[in-house]
């Protein structure tokens, strides 16, 4: 029991360390003795627990995107602006990752994703719920849910992931209060102009929820199935292998 | 003259060079022999054009800025939706930027930004064509042009800026042409939602053209001076020094 604990304490001393090293270097650029010596632990020790230099890559993002899945379930009927702020604001807790995945977007094709698998699955669920807002009609009938994956996805990372230009464009940094607040605003404004009903289609908001309080959707959801919200854990763990 | 025609060639050659090894390993990374190899000249002819290795960056990302400088010059009262898309377009074409961008942006503030003074004077441009855009009606009254310039950003880059979120979510590279014409067609969609009037402010399109053709603006746009737009040479020239 004691030396199960001291190796979960080590294993969890060499994550975080492995995540500090990916972040500063990339997966390429990191060095286990830089690792072992972060973690306060024998180098020898990282292997012991994650085999190679990958698994342990492989675990710290499976951490990452365990947590995320875990927001996700925590509410997964969010509307589209919802969900563009919490992204962003967990982006915000996150700068570790958010330098992983442009390390990863810089070493290029070269060598499959890790961790792809469980990648699609969060990206699925995303999608799914996006699909969900468009049936009970909090999306334009018009809307490409895939698309607007990437603009939520672009909107949530941009600013945090090239900071320089956050700099030049507001004059603070983006994990400066400031802007985080400034930014926040924007993404509420931005994203209720995407949700909001197309002119014509259903201009008005009001009588769009009555219509939907009375059961009445009209044409654009009658024809469309509201799927159930499905727990992100199943939804992960159906990811089946994709097409590297 | 033969002379610095084949002095103008060598500079041509070794900023080429530069452009794809300052793209392949970023600043820090990429080597003056590297490059000299890439350009088929002698390493001691980019210290003798350029004096430094960073004297040949700033010259490479001068460069790329002055032939930004002038596609807004060409159409500097394009709206909101026509920068986004020209802008997206720019990038598909500019990966190499892109990526220095990238690099810059893990580099970190550990430096002072090369060519700022350039940056901000191109950033200013386009902050003075939206807030013209304002001023005519073009953008939502409480739309805050800094945060749209960052919007408008974020969605030219993102999906080049990282290719393996772009795969995940659409099955294909951001390079290929079925995404770029969904992208596009993505940002048209998105763009005129953001740049439409908010309900209950001036809800009718046909409404606020045709009284802005009457010269009756309403309220908005009475308050504010409509600039006459600047040449980008002019502005980019009187981008004075700015804190660090």
């Amino acid at each position: 029991m004691g030396n199960d604990r001291d190796l979960n304490r080590t294993r969890e001393r060499i994550m975080a360390a492995g995540l500090a090293e990916f972040s500063a270097h990339g997966f390429a650029g990191a060095r286990t003795d830089a690792i072992s010596r972060r973690a306060g632990v024998n180098e020898r020790m990282i292997f012991y627990c994650f085999k190679t230099k990958e698994g342990l890559y492989r675990e710290v993002l499976r951490r990452k995107l365990a947590e995320r899945a875990t927001t996700f379930e925590s509410s997964p009927d969010d509307d589209f602006v919802s969900r563009l702020v919490k992204g962003y604001e967990t982006n915000c807790r996150n700068l570790d990752h958010v330098r992983m995945s442009e390390w990863e977007a810089l070493a290029g094709g070269t060598r499959r994703l890790v961790a792809e698998q469980e990648r699609r699955g969060l990206l699925r669920i995303e999608a799914a719920q996006l699909r969900r807002a468009k049936s009970r009609g909090d999306l334009p009938a018009d809307a490409d849910e895939q698309m607007l994956l990437m603009v939520s996805l672009a909107l949530r990372l941009a600013p945090l992931a090239f900071p320089q230009i956050t700099r030049l464009v507001s004059g603070v940094a983006p994990d400066d209060p400031k802007f985080r607040r400034k930014w926040g605003k924007c993404l509420r404004w931005v994203g209720k102009r995407i949700a909001m009903p197309a002119n014509g289609e259903a201009p008005d908001q009001k009588r769009l929820t009555a219509a939907r309080k009375s059961g009445n959707l009209g044409t654009e959801t009658e024809t469309s199935s509201i799927r159930s919200p499905q727990p992100a854990a199943a939804v992960l763990s159906s990811a089946g292998p994709e097409p590297k």
